[in-house]
This record gives C-alpha cells, sequence and structure tokens, in this order.
C-alpha cells in the first residue's frame, strides 16, 4: 500500500523563500510564522498524515455502511477524527472568539495538503465543517454564531452543504426544496437533497445541514433561494442536545472512488430549520461556503497528484526493467531502474512539475486569501477579493483536470501493477476524478471564469493580472539563462492569453458562444500561464539561494531544472489553446442537436 | 443502465464510401461484400450487441469468483458466449480449412465493434482466443493445427496468452518460467505467470494456454525465450479430452476495472507443453499473437469512447440545466436541455470527431491487414505489412490514451451523476483505462515506433507514409472549402510531423534520448495526422455524395461539419507536440534520479 511522506522542505521552500512569509508586515499574524514554527507545524502535521491518516486511506476505500439510518465509517476513521480534533488541526486558522487558534490561513492551507493527500475522503468531513463554519461566521447572527461555531471549529459538530436535487445539479434556480415560516421564526423544511458528503455518519455529536430552500410566495428562480441551517439533532437553549430533526439519511450512494466518505440522499420532512442571512439571498451566502469549497476542491486535484507521484517516484526508482538506452547503468543488477527510460522520466517530470508549481500557486492564492481577511489597507483587500475571485475557477478548474490526468500518469508507471488494487495507484484515479465534478463541474468553473470574472469591473481585474505579469517579468529582466528559460516563455505562454482574451472581447460581442466556445480552453491557458509565474518566481528565489551560497545547491538546481521542464514542456499548451479559442463558436455550433 | 445502439449507417458509409470495398477487385472476397450483405452482417452483429452484450455490461462488472480452483463467470455470460458462438460470429473471417467462414478482416473488424462496446470484459474471451488461433494458425504443425483451430475457431475451446511474470513485463528477457524437454518431443513448464485474462473460467470445454518458457541451456535473454501450447485438459490422440494438466489458477486479482473477465495468477506445476514454432524463437511466434492483440485494444479505446459518447449525448439532449445564453431554446419546459451548452457541445464534439476519425482508421488499418493475408502482389503485400507495423503502435497508443479521455469526457456530462454506479458512466472510464496498460504500455508503443519502426528499413516505410499523404493532398485539391477546412490543416500537420521526424534523426544520432524523450508526443502527433487523413477521405467522399445528389443530405452534412470540428479543434495539437519534442532530452534527463 502507498506510503505517504510529507514534502516539508518544498513547502518551507515557497512558504519562506517565494512568499517570505516571515518578512510580510502587513498582514497580520504572518510575523510569527518563523521558520522555526511553520517547520515545526508542518513536520507535525507530516507525521499525522504519514502515521495515523495514509494507512487509513485503502481501509476508507472499502466504504461506509448504512443500517437503520446509522451510517457507520470505516473501521479506524474514529479515531484517527479524535487525533485530527485533538491536535487542533480544525481550528488552526479559525477565530480565536470560537475557539479557533486564529493561524494564518496560509500555514493551514500548508499543513492540510499532507492530511489530503494522505486520505482526501477522509479530510472531506472536516474540510466541509470548516466551510459551513466560515458560512454562519459571515452571515449568522449572534445566536447562530454563539450557538455552533465552536462545536464546528472543533469538529465536535460537523457541517454539510445541501443544494443539489434530484433534478437540478448546476441550475439550482430549478429546486425546490420548501421551507415553510413558523409561528416562533423558524422554518419547517421539506424536499430531497442528493450527493450529500458526509450527510450521516457516527463521527460527531452533531451534524449542521446549510440547506438550500424557497420560502413559498418568494421570487422565482435563483433569486428566491434562502439558506438554512438545519441541525441533525436539535440544539436546546443552554447548547445541549435535544430531540433527533426531521431530517434523515435515505440511501448511500454507490460511487466510482471517495468510499470512505458517505454519499448521501438526505430526506427532509419538516425539519426545523432557521434562516442564515437574508431571505430569498441564500445564494449569495452559499457562495462563500462555494468559494471556500472550490479552493478545498482545487487542493484535492494538486493533492492527489502529489500523493500517487511520490509512489510512482519511488517504483520508477526501485523496479528493475529493460536497460538505458544510452549504456546499462546497472550493470551489477538483472535490468536497470524504469526511470533510466525518458518516457518514464517524462511521465514523473509531468508529475513533479506539476505537483511543484500547484504547490506554490495555491499557497499564493492562501496569501490572497488571507489579504482579504487579515489586511488594514481596504484597497489591497479589494483588489485581493477581485483577484481570488479570477483566480478561483482557474485554480478549481485546472488543478484537478491536470491532477486527475497526473495520477492517471502515475498509476501507468506500474503498468499491470497499476491497474489493479494491490498497489493502491488506482484508488488515487478513482479519487481524484470527483474533484473535477462537485464544487460546480467544471465546465462550469470555465463558464464562471469567462461568462462572469473577465467581464468583472469591465475587464479591470484581468487586466490587472496582465500587468502584474509584465510588471513581474520586466523587474526580473537581465538574466540569460532566466530570459531564456523562464521569461522568454512566461512571456510567450501570456501573449497567448492576451490575444484570447482579445477574442473574446471583440468576438464575443458579436456572438456570446464564440466565448463560452472557448472558455475551457481559456481556462486551461491561464492555468499554464499561472504555474508558468509560479515557477519563474520559485526559479527566482531558487537563483537567489545559489547566489548566496547555500549549503544545499542540489535542492535548488533541481527546483531550476523542474521549473525549465515545465516551461518547455507544459507551456507550449498555450498556443493549442489559442488556436482553439480562435476557431470559435462556428466548429462548436454548427451541428444540429439531433446529429448527435 | 446505459442503451448500447450499433452505429451501422456510419460503419457502411466508412466501408463503402470512403473504402468501397465493393469495388475493390484485387482482395480476395472484398468484391462479396456488397451494401446488402455488409449491412445484414451489420445489424445483426448489432442487433447481439444492443439485445444480449450491453445489458450484461453492467452485470459483468459485479466480477468473476474463484472457488475450490474454478471460476465463475457473472451470471448470463455463459448464454451469451452461446449467442456469439452459434451465430458463428467467433469464426467469421477464420480459415475455412478449420470451421471459418473465410470473411475479409474488415467486416470482421467492422462487427466486431459492436460487440466490443457493448461488453468489453465479455468480447476479451473469444478476443484472446482468436489471436491465440492465429499464432498457431502461422506457427504450428500440421498436427496442432489440425487438434486445436477448429475447437478455437468457434471458441468452443478458447486460447490465452501467457507472458508476464511477477517480476517482468515489458523486459521479457527477464522470465524464469521453465520447459524441461521430455523423451517424447514435450516439455514440462513450470513456473507462474500473472495477469493472464480469461486464464480459467466456466464458458469453454478446454483451454489452450500459450506460454513464454525457457528451455534449460539456451541463450540467456530475449533470445532464450521459447513458445509453448499447453492445454488445462489434455487432447487425446483422437481428439476427445483426456486428464487435467498440470496448469491451475492461484488467484483472481482485484482490479480497477473489466471485471466481467477473470485475470489470473497461473500456476505451472510440471505441466505438459508442446513447442510451436523453433526453439529458442518463441518471441517472434508471439509477436504474431500480440500484433493482433494490439489492433484489438487499439479498437478498445475507439470501442469504449463510442458507447460511452452515445450515452452522453441521450442525456445532454434529455437533462434540462440552464439556459442558452443566446436567448432561450425551450420555453415550455423548465429548463433548455444540456446539449444548448457551447462547452457542453464541445465534449460531444471530441468524442464524435475522435469517434468517427478512429473508426476510419481501423477499418483503414484492416484493409492493410487483409492486403496482407490477400493480396496475390508480394510487393502490395510487403508494403501493406510495413505500413501496419508502423501504424500498430500509433493505433495502440494514441486510440487508448484518447479512448480513455473521450470516456472521461463522457461521464464529465453526467456531472454527479456521472460518479456514481448507477448510470454506467464510471464503468466506461474504468474499463478503457486497462487499454493503456495491457498489450505493451503505451510507453513502449511510443518505444516501439520511435526506437525501431521509424528507423524500418532505413527510413523508407516513414517516408512512404508521408509520400502518401502528400500525394492524396496534391490530387484532392482545389476545392476552396475542402483546402480550407480540411488539406491545409492535414499540410500542417503533417509538416509538423516531418520536422519532429528531422528532429529525431538528426539529434536522435547524436542521442537517442533525444528521440526517445519526445517518443510519446510522436505517437500523438502522428496519431492526428492520421485522424486528420481519415477524417479527409471522410470529407471528400461526403461531397461526393453531396453532389451525387444524394437523398440524405443531412448526414454528409454533418459528416463534414463533425470533419471540420476536428480539423480546426483537435489537429492544432500537433504543433504542441512538435514543441515539446524539439525540447529535446536536457529537460527530461538532466534530473538526477534521487531528486524524484
Amino acid at each position: 500500500m502507498p506510503v505517504y511522506n510529507a514534502p516539508v522542505e518544498d513547502t518551507l521552500f515557497v512558504l519562506h523563500e517565494v512568499l517570505k512569509v516571515h518578512e510580510n508586515k502587513e498582514l497580520e499574524g504572518y510575523d510569527e510564522l518563523t521558520q522555526d514554527l511553520t517547520s515545526a507545524i508542518l513536520e507535525e502535521a507530516g507525521k499525522l498524515g504519514t502515521e495515523v491518516l495514509a494507512p487509513l486511506n485503502s481501509v476508507g476505500d472499502g466504504g461506509c455502511t448504512l443500517e437503520n439510518g446509522v451510517v457507520r465509517t470505516p473501521e479506524g476513521f474514529q479515531e484517527a477524527f479524535n487525533h485530527l480534533r485533538d491536535g487542533g488541526w480544525t481550528a488552526l486558522a479559525s477565530d480565536p472568539a470560537y475557539g479557533g487558534q486564529g493561524m494564518p490561513g496560509v500555514i493551514h492551507a500548508a499543513a492540510g495538503e499532507y492530511h489530503s493527500s494522505a486520505n482526501m475522503a477522509f479530510m472531506m468531513f472536516s474540510g466541509l465543517t470548516h466551510g459551513a463554519y466560515r458560512t454562519i461566521h459571515a452571515y449568522g447572527t449572534d445566536a447562530q454564531k454563539d450557538t455552533y461555531l465552536e462545536k464546528m471549529a472543533t469538529c465536535e459538530w460537523t457541517g454539510t452543504m445541501n443544494l443539489t436535487e434530484p433534478h437540478c445539479g448546476t441550475d439550482l434556480g430549478l429546486l425546490r426544496t420548501k421551507a415553510e415560516p413558523q409561528d416562533d421564526g423558524s422554518y419547517k423544511i421539506s424536499g430531497q437533497k442528493i450527493f450529500i458528503s458526509a450527510g450521516e455518519h457516527d463521527m460527531a455529536d452533531n451534524i449542521v445541514h446549510l440547506v438550500l430552500a424557497r420560502i413559498p410566495g418568494g421570487p422565482e428562480g435563483v433569486k428566491g433561494i434562502s439558506l438554512f441551517i438545519c441541525p441533525k439533532i436539535m440544539v436546546n437553549e443552554d447548547g445541549s442536545l435535544g430531540q433527533r430533526n426531521g431530517v434523515a439519511v435515505g440511501n448511500l450512494e454507490e460511487k466510482m472512488g471517495i468510499h470512505g466518505n458517505p454519499t448521501c440522499v438526505m430526506n427532509y420532512d419538516d425539519a426545523t430549520g432557521y434562516l442564515l442571512g437574508e431571505p430569498h439571498k441564500g445564494l449569495r451566502a452559499m457562495f462563500t461556503m462555494m468559494n471556500q469549497a472550490r479552493m478545498d476542491v482545487a487542493g484535492q486535484g494538486l493533492y492527489q497528484a502529489s500523493a500517487a507521484y511520490q509512489v510512482a517516484a519511488e517504483y520508477a526508482k526501485d523496479r528493475l526493467q529493460g536497460r538505458a538506452v544510452t549504456g546499462v547503468e546497472a550493470p551489477e543488477k538483472p535490468a536497470d531502474p524504469l526511470i533510466v527510460h525518458p518516457d518514464v522520466r517524462r511521465m514523473l517530470l509531468d508529475q513533479k512539475a506539476f505537483v511543484e508549481g500547484a504547490r506554490a500557486a495555491l499557497l499564493i492564492a492562501a496569501e490572497l486569501h488571507d489579504t482579504i481577511g487579515r489586511s488594514q489597507d481596504t484597497a489591497k483587500r479589494e483588489a485581493a477579493d477581485d483577484m481570488l475571485g479570477l483566480l478561483t475557477p482557474v485554480l478549481k478548474g485546472f488543478f484537478t483536470d491536470k491532477g486527475f490526468d497526473m495520477t492517471v500518469q502515475a498509476q501507468q508507471i506500474f503498468g499491470g501493477h497499476g491497474y489493479i488494487k494491490e498497489w493502491g495507484m488506482e484508488q488515487f484515479v478513482r479519487d481524484a476524478r470527483i474533484a473535477m465534478i462537485y464544487e460546480g463541474a467544471n465546465g462550469v468553473q470555465a463558464l464562471d471564469l469567462v461568462g462572469r470574472k473577465l467581464a468583472h469591473k469591465g475587464g479591470a481585474v484581468l487586466m490587472g493580472f496582465f500587468d502584474m505579469i509584465k510588471k513581474f517579468i520586466k523587474e526580473n529582466e537581465g538574466d540569460e539563462a532566466l530570459d531564456r528559460d523562464f521569461l522568454g516563455p512566461l512571456k510567450q505562454a501570456s501573449k497567448d492569453m492576451q490575444a484570447a482574451a482579445m477574442y473574446f472581447m471583440s468576438e464575443g460581442m458579436k456572438n456570446p458562444n464564440n466565448a463560452l466556445a472557448g472558455s475551457s480552453d481559456f481556462m486551461h491557458l491561464f492555468g499554464h500561464v499561472l504555474l508558468g509565474w509560479s515557477w519563474t518566481r520559485m526559479a527566482i528565489a531558487s537563483k537567489a539561494a545559489l547566489n548566496g551560497g547555500t549549503s544545499n545547491p542540489d535542492f535548488y538546481e533541481n527546483k531550476i531544472r523542474t521549473g525549465r521542464y515545465y516551461m518547455s514542456r507544459s507551456l507550449p499548451e498555450t498556443g493549442m489553446r489559442l488556436a482553439r479559442i480562435q476557431s470559435g463558436a462556428d466548429p462548436v455550433m454548427d451541428i444540429p442537436a439531433e446529429a448527435f
């Protein structure tokens, strides 16, 4: 079974040499993130991942069971959940007013990677809880916050999000679940929700469901949707638990992967719910949760790729098969290790270059998130919010598409052994697959990006991104190797991206389908520019370390080599994406529906 | 559960309007392939697929069981296997001297698509048998042929291929299974083989294992490997069955998919085996089987994509979600069908354009195969053999990589419903995944292509391919729309391919890794040129039909539209592949193994 080792050195490099978090005086709490502290946290987080969570990953693949309305999680999950709670990991970045430790999100993201790499299905329990926590924190009344937040920060109670119904997922305007107002100010909720992760389970005293429903008489479509808190067990005035509420699991879905997390059909039958935020404005509130969830899911793409890559790299160094074409490398052995073969290296480097680049990009995004929550400067907060809004669909869509592909590559290195369960590689593929679908399928992310985010503030946010890249290139030009291997390719990729945006602007005006037909290509194009920029930042930091006479030059030289691989072999994809985009709507739209 | 409908009209179009099989006077048996006959065969084949095999696909996903050495296939498989046998489908293209019907391979391939689309795991039983049949047919003594071929043509007995051992798959030079010569001319075989599809099951009276093993005292490495026939049950002189042979299933692998076919660990314990072909030349003989198997597996990529695409297209026309951005299309319904959305169409068209293009290319390859077996012209036979040798790794690697991606796209259209088992979409993904791995992992195909096939006959075969494309373009130039939409893009793609080959030639001489680092990219580049050429041939045939005043213009116009999609949105990938190839060996090789 796969062994997982936390890539602490790589994470520390991004935090302290690329982002330089410890030098950041502007964001509250960043100055406490000394290398001593972060490395202590990351080492501990890695230990939990390696020792407790990773061994449960294949156990979890055996699935949850439903019997008489009770969902049993896989053996060992409860104990592990206690470890996670007791270690304070769930409340690392939560509000100290409600039992949290108040640390910057960037360290929570950095540490959380290891747990989710080690066991994705398991980490969904606390991940969704954190999203629900944030939504109540943002929109709840003081009484609601007092009732729920502390228990949720510590995961004593877990949370869920209830959007999808059998006939509607993406198109929430169609949803039918009803919320009838009661005299006491509460509501009675009735309806069926599907695909509810961790909707019912045996690891928490209570489960706090956030539920989208319609208050009768409200507007039709998405403008008549409200958000409700609906606890599994009613909470008494004194905070103690009362009776069961009218919500129950109806079924567990049989699915492709993430078997360690129960995907529930939830039946609401006059369940008591409490309005969260304003009536009919539930979607806006839910987006708080969804944006967080989208970042979490973006991470899952990276995390599964990272975990799968590690195992594949070890296998490629260990498994003997064939001989290097340039001459025997291990004459004392019956064959050379797989890693001598260029095509095996290509697969490994695709993975390695994606994983390390994506890690940097995700921590850059976490820093933006912290800026929104921790900067004293209103303009900077707003700019960060805009930029993160622009990047969120790219991170979610690109990272999960790529992350899945990379688990497939990792599996491929094992040959037939990758297809059988024994080695655990096929589980990575099955688990990673969901990330392309949930929290808004990747096509919906592309639509959000091209149909909404590009035009936000009249395109000023996108222009801000281009300006940032341009300025970055200008500021760092002058080193021959850097110009050739990094800044040049980045400039070309950014040019492709601008040409694509220009095409959308001119041709999308004539026919919006000219833009939408290329939305997914643009999302990928953008993703490559983002990773190209992240890699260039890492290359610059590595050069600085080498020039500064580091005691560990191999680490930095290999960083630069890996980055060069990304720039020379992954970035050329931007040209292909641009060509597809510029072919416009006609090839996509001119075939009548009945011809499919 | 997915419904499957055989795309008979599309197949007939390729057979009679692109290949014009009925006009081919040169290949024996082609003149009998009238449209009346082929459509009758295809309709019947489709019926078997739709009515018998497709409903068993999800049943088969429940898996086989092993109990006391007996492997039980899923319920209904035995009866379906009788249908397949009784309908004469297994012997359609087999030698009439041994109970076959002697039809051209092209019609066997055309009809076989439907069966394998309907149920891939099921069709592996007869597919492997056919490969074993061909190997005995090519290398067996008359006595061996008399003993085995008729029973195998009809699948009364099935066949297997036994190559892989726990410590070696790709590198067969390492294999250890021993074959001790006996006084009576037979051998005693001892060793363990793994990943043996249909190694043991309950659907045939006997199983004929073809086994690679070493005769003691022979050369080391691949030059000391011999091939043996090793029946599960000994065959008496009179052809009746005798005692059990010393071969038994040790275990069934738990795996990601193709659960309907048992993947066996086979233990040989002094099993009686009979040398097939010459001693120490087993690999050459096995390649007969492998080349056939590679073509079969290439097909699986297409077939799974085709089956998944059908279901996805129906769902996209049926499922209501969101509104068209250019204006409501179904005002009477609560929402428009998914197919109004450009990004959904993009996914469907990626699939449709691949499936139809790949079908044409595969039937072109089947025609080459028939040329080898049926042409009276030695030079044409040799040329066809060379060309098919060049194309085989491309078809296997490119089709299965793409086929898998297309099942993932098809699944994606279902959103969350694609991830749960209920709709059957995730099974297509799990099943299609194996095709990238077995019969030589796709990296091995790329190595075979670039490391061996390109240099075959001093590069003359590759040059022959380029000349053929060039001549084809020249002969068809002059129609403005065809030039712009098809011939122009094909020319560009072919130019990219020639530039890549040129790079390999000049830089690969300096360092073979310069070629091998780009081998997988070249395989994909080649695949696109092949499909671009196939699509151009289909476009030309469609224009001819339209000019000829067809009664069904929609069919041909939509063919041209689908082809245009492929040319404008898939073919630009060749430029990216070329850029990767030209980045050479350094980015792939310069990182030391310990840095992974």
